[in-house]
This record gives C-alpha cells, structure tokens and sequence, in this order.
C-alpha cells in the first residue's frame, strides 16, 4: 500500500496550513476532509481578525485558500476519517471507503461540540458505533438506527439497508430528506440509548424504538475516539508547545488543541505541527540509517 | 499620564495580529515600533508559507499588512522600548523620548540572535548600557563608545556627543555614515569589553580604546533586560498555552517565545495573546467592582 509521509486530517485552516508548509518541506501528503473546506469557514459572516485579510467573508476567505492550494498543487481527498491507529512503524487510518498508511498523522479535525448522549460512551462498542459501513456486516438481519448530521450520512443509511433488517435514519438536520422507501425517516430528538449489555433500546423525546445497533453519524468524531490511546483533556487532545501529541509521530493543531477557537491560531498551530512532523521523520530517518 | 489597556511591543506579525484582535475587542491600543514594520518582513524575498498570501514578496506582504491596520484606524507609534517596568497596578514603558502607561504588554520583539559580546553581561549597568538617551547623563565629560546596529542609532551618537568629552561610533551596518566631525567613526569589529569593577576599555580586532562607557543600540533587546524579572530560557520568554508570562499581565508572542520562526505562528500566537490581555483586563475589571 502506498505509504504517505504525512496524512493530515481536516481542511479547515489548521489543515490547510499544515499541508502547505508540509508540501514546501517536500514531504509526500495526504490531505484528508472536505472539498468545501470547512464549514466553519464558509459559514463567517465577515472576518476582521486575520491578518492580511482585512474585512473578508467566509466564502471569500475558503476561496483565497483553496487558490493556495492550488497554486502548490495540493488536492484534498473527500473521505472522513473513522480511526487512526498508532502500528509499529506508522499509522493505519480508516475511512468508510478505504485504509490510508502514513508515517506521521496531523490531526486537525476542529472542535467537537455537544455532549454524547446519554448511554452513548458506555455502550460505545456494544452496538453504539460512528462508522456504518465500517461495522454494517455486524448487523445482517437486525435493526438499526441511524442519526445522521448531515445530508452525507444518508448514503450511509442506504449502504446499511442493504444488510439489516430494519433501518430508521434520524436527520438532525434541516435539509430535504431523500432516502429510500424502505428506510423509516423518524423526525424526533434522540434522548437516550438504553441497555445493559448491549444496546436495547433508542429513545427519542416521544418514542421508544427497539433496535439491536445506534450508528451516531457526527460531522467530526471526539479525538480519543478518533485516536485510540490519545490524552486529551475535556475534549481537547493534549499538546506541546510544538504540537505533538502523547503519541510519537502523531501531531494536532487547531480548534482541536484548545482555545481561542480561531482562524489565525489554527494556522499558525498547522504551521507548527507541519514543521514538527517533518523534523519527526528526519529524525527517524537518520536512526534508521545509523541502526 | 494617559493609561492604555494594552501596550503592543513590536510591529512584526506577532504585534500586527495581536493589535488587530485587541482592537476588534475595544481595547485601547498603544501600537509601539517601526513604520516599515519588520526587516524580517521587508526582507524576505518570497514567502509561499502564509495560508492566504501565496507566492508574496516581503515587501508586498508588509502593504497588505499595512493596508489591515489602516483598515481599522490602527496608527503605529515610532519607538525601541529600552525598559518595561512591572508597576503596583500597570507597566510603565521606557523609551528613549518618553514614558508610557498601560495595564498590560504585549511583548512581540522578535528574536534577539548573536551573543552578547564578551564582558557585555558582566559589566551591564557599570559602564554598558542599552540607552544612550537614558544614561547620558551620566557620561558628562567622559568617553563613550557606541555600536550602533542601525542607522537610527547616528541621533543617539549626537545627542550623546553635547553631553560626552568624546564619543567613538561603532557602525555594525553597511550604509553611509553620516554623523557630526566631532564623533571619531571606527570601522572595526569589537571583541570584547573590558574592566573589573566598571568599564574600561573597548577591544576591537585591531585596538585597544579606553572608555568609560559602550552603548550597545541593537534593533532589539534581549527579554530578560527588556522587562527585568521575566522568566526566560536560552533568550526566548517562556509562556503558556496562552502566551502569558511569568508576569500577571505580560503576555508575549512570536519569535521571542520559540521556534519556529515563522510568519503565521507568530501572527496565530499575537491573535492568542491579544485575547488573553483582553481577558486579563476583564478579570481585573470584575475583580475590582466586587472590592
Ligand atoms: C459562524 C462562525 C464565525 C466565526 N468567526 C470567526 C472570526 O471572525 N474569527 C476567527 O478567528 N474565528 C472565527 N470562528 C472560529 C473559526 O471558525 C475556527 O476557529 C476555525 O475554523 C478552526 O479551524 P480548524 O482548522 O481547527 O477546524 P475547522 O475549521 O473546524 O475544520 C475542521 C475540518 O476537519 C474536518 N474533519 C473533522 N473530522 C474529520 C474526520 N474524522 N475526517 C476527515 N475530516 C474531518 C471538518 O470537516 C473540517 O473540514 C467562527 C466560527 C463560526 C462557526
Ligand atoms: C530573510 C528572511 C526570510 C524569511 N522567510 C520566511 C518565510 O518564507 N516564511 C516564514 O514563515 N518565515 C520566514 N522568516 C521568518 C519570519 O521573518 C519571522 O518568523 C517573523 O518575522 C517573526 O515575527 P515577529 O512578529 O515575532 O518578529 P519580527 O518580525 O522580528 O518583528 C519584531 C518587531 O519588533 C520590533 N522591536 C524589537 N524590539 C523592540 C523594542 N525594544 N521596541 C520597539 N520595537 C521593537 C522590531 O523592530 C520589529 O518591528 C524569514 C526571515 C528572514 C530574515
């Protein structure tokens, strides 16, 4: 499989910043996220606070950097990253479409609001899971629901029609809904996931609904569920002044490392992580040669 | 004496970020450094690193800031702060013309490279000093030598020449020297300062001169004389995740608080910085009502 130097995860300034400083340093990288960047940027209103950019909206703003991009010739691959798993020698990361290998990982997926639900984290793994095509073989025959964030997700439920009995998909989102028959739409608030052992029962604010599996289809995924083993601190993964996170050879920036949320630190911090990650692989370049 | 919010240091992308945000935040501002902003802005020749700018000279990449600042009525006030002092309840900053007063700094000096010369440290405040303005009074009569690393520095060898029995002018740049016939203008590198208890001589490579007094006026001065009592390693300030010093109200950002140098680090690390003094005051603010 080919092998990356450096797979950053996420498109929003943070990502943006690291993969063009990465590039620069001549390393071979993965730019994992969205083609429309990040919403965080699109959605600005108007943008006072970065400099050399005065006064500029958001979609103004996503178009000057994607102008970056290109006149370096970096392409962003549309996937979202499902896990990354630390190997012996480099990092394995799953997408719902594919696994990516890459010496050195830049997470750089912005900030996960909200809290999970309540039943989520205790029965993550015991029917609760983020990745439907990643865990839809499981549920052959069974019923699941589905809660999608956005209007991506329902591709997601499609694929899992296909092998569970029974699929209702839960749109927390306002656009059109277009899914196939066979998938019951419920347009009600999930409450609770409820269960011993294994998931029993999804509640909403009015129903209760028997269901074997909850695939909980957010935008981004928390960081130490992203990055198993990762240290993180109320929902921020824990850094150095050089970005460099509990797990050698794995680096984030941005929203994701903690406050100010803001455009200007997050680049300045994927600018940081990109050097740190290059200087990560010389390093591990050079023990390799003398060994 | 008019009191600011927040006093910026330094007009490189750490000090212009950091008064953007400031500003945005209605902070009274007191924007200290140079018009042309920062050689190690001018000089550049491309810079492809800037999420944003891509392929822009240095020299452009000034305008564009400039343009920023102007876009927000952000006016910069000429000056090389010699001095910060941490007062009871605010700073008061020392340049060579003036006092100032804020409730809080925002250091963004850049780096400070090449070693001090030999004797430089020993024999500060008994004969070196970093002021000629300051301290000339206490060379009536005397013999001083001055390093100059600028042109600027030329007003300071005059004004040091009404007061001064004689006054040598060490240019350490290439440019025309023009200065009064009564400064002795010396083309050689110094070597080392000497003296038990207090200055004597000053060695070049090729001369021994004896003196009373040596001015070192480089662009920037090292942190830990900038703002006696600041906690620094290997010259760089040491901060927080979000840039405060080990003085309650000091912040700092940019070259001066670690590699790497980079244009957009330093710009993401003024944007956190200008924040945290905002939030500082706003504690302080609290704080006092409820006494
Ligand atoms: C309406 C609004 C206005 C704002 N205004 C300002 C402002 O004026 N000034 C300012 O400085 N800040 C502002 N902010 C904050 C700013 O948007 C954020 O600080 C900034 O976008 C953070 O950048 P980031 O790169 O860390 O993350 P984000 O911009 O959030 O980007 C994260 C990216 O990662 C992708 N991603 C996440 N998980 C995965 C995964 N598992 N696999 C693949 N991709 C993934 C996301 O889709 C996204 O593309 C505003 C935010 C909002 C919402
Ligand atoms: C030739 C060259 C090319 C470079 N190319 C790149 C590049 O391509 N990409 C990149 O990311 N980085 C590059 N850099 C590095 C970049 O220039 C620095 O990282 C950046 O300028 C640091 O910003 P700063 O705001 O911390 O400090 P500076 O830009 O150094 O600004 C410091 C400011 O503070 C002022 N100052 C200092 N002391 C005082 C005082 N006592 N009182 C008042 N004012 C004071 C100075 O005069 C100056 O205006 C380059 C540097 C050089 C020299």
């Amino acid at each position: 499989m080919e092998r990356y130097d450096i797979a950053i995860i996420g498109t929003g300034p943070a990502g943006l910043s690291a993969a063009i400083t990465a590039k620069i340093r001549n390393k071979k990288i993965l730019l994992i996220g969205n083609r429309d960047l990040s919403t965080k940027v699109q959605k600005a209103h108007t943008i006072q606070n970065y400099l050399g950019l005065p006064s500029v909206s958001g979609d103004d703003m996503g178009k000057i950097f994607q102008n970056h991009l290109d006149s370096m010739n970096i392409a962003i691959t549309e996937e979202k990253v499902n896990a990354v798993y630390a190997m012996d020698d480099y990092f394995a990361l799953q997408s719902a479409n594919q696994m990516y290998e890459a010496s050195s990982v830049i997470l750089a997926t912005g900030v996960v609001l909200g809290k999970p639900y309540p039943g989520e984290s205790e029965l993550l793994g015991k029917g609760v899971s983020y990745c439907a095509t990643c865990d839809a073989p499981l549920y052959k025959n069974k019923t699941v629901a589905i809660i999608g964030f956005s209007q991506k997700e329902e591709a997601e439920a499609e694929f899992m029609a296909e092998v569970a009995r029974k699929v209702y998909y839960i749109p927390m989102y306002k656009e059109e809904i277009s899914v196939s028959d066979e998938i019951e739409v419920i347009r009600e608030l999930p409450a609770e996931i409820c269960g011993t052992d294994k998931v029993e029962t999804l509640q909403t604010r009015e129903h209760v609904y028997e269901v074997d599996g909850v695939f909980i289809l957010r935008e981004s995924v928390s960081p130490s569920q992203l990055v198993p083993g990762l240290q993180t601190e109320d929902n921020h993964v824990m850094v150095s002044q050089q970005m460099a996170t509990s797990i050698p050879g794995c680096f984030a920036c941005g929203d994701l490392v903690g406050k100010p949320y803001q455009y200007i630190k997050s680049a300045g911090e994927g600018n940081i992580a990109a050097l740190s990650a290059a200087s990560y692989l010389d390093q591990k370049r050079r023990a390799q040669k003398s060994a």
